[in-house]
């Protein structure tokens, strides 16, 4: 299975590709950032997210994308501005026939260390551990990306209740398109 | 001028096709909604609002795209979820060339009646009047993406101080795009 995982965001957006199986190795494929220049109008650089996430999803073709969920900050304007970025993620994903995840912050970091309150330290460290690399993905933009990622592969490893007689695992992630006949 | 009006929304996003010249006559060339369902997964309905909106632009060709800038709603969620719809409009207008203005609801208001605090009903009397209809656009959501279109040919009408010089007549939206060499 591998899996692309993105923290949208305007200014930088990370990536973070992740290959593995729910009771097997996991390995870092690729993981990078996406940066936008803020002298560029808005839809200049919706323009370069999509066309890079678009790019990622040809070079990779992932089984999954799993996106980080909105993080609603005090500024409504930045949380606005973020939802443009995300929605051009969405929309490449689902262009690519991919089938698309959201993972909220605290569920990223239940699946990565398995609580929900865990710092940013602690997920860099299981994340560098479980992929097993000599340091943290730079920069953190896409050491997040890759959590996402990884995130999914990790909860998949943990059956549903009502999947258990069916001998099929489920992410338990929020799954936000239903996988369509290719 | 032929301008493109869009009152972006996730259930329903507004569009009107408005043809006119800052110091001619005005005509509602086309209006309506783009309606998704709340039974489909976010990415879904953003390729359908992305896609319909596509159409529009290769359908009209217009030299302009107005769109409504966010209202923030109470609800930041809503807010949010309607940043998606925007994000992927934009992408739309960028990948047609076409230059991108946005205007707040006050701005609108402004241009079409004269006052920011209009309210919608005189919004709608005028916008009748103006493109000579024998009533208001149904529904209320392609009214409203009409009257952004209407709103930016009105801009044109009242010349920047500083353009006076020059025989140029620039619209006072907030342009978000350069125009790029076809």
């Amino acid at each position: 299975m591998i899996v692309l995982g993105i923290d949208p965001g305007t200014a930088i957006t990370g990536y973070g590709v992740v290959r593995g199986e729910p009771f097997g190795s996991l390995a870092l494929v690729e993981c990078g950032v996406i940066r936008t220049s803020a002298r560029d109008p808005l839809p200049v650089r919706l323009r370069e997210i999509y066309e890079d996430v678009r790019a990622l999803l040809e070079r990779h073709h992932p089984e999954a994308l799993a996106v980080e969920d909105v993080f609603y900050s005090r500024n409504v304007r930045t949380t606005v501005v973020l939802g443009h970025a995300r929605g051009v993620v969405l929309l490449a994903g689902e262009q690519a026939g991919v089938s698309i995840y959201e993972y909220p912050p605290a569920e990223i970091k239940k699946s990565v260390v398995g609580t929900g309150a865990a710092t940013k330290e602690q997920v860099q460290f299981m994340l560098t551990r479980l992929l097993r690399l000599k340091t943290a993905p730079q920069p953190s933009d896409a050491a997040d990306a890759a959590a996402v990622a990884l995130a999914h592969i990790m909860t998949a490893r943990v059956p549903r209740i009502g999947d258990l007689g069916r001998g099929t695992v489920l992410a338990l992630g929020t799954r936000s398109t239903r996988r369509r006949k290719a």
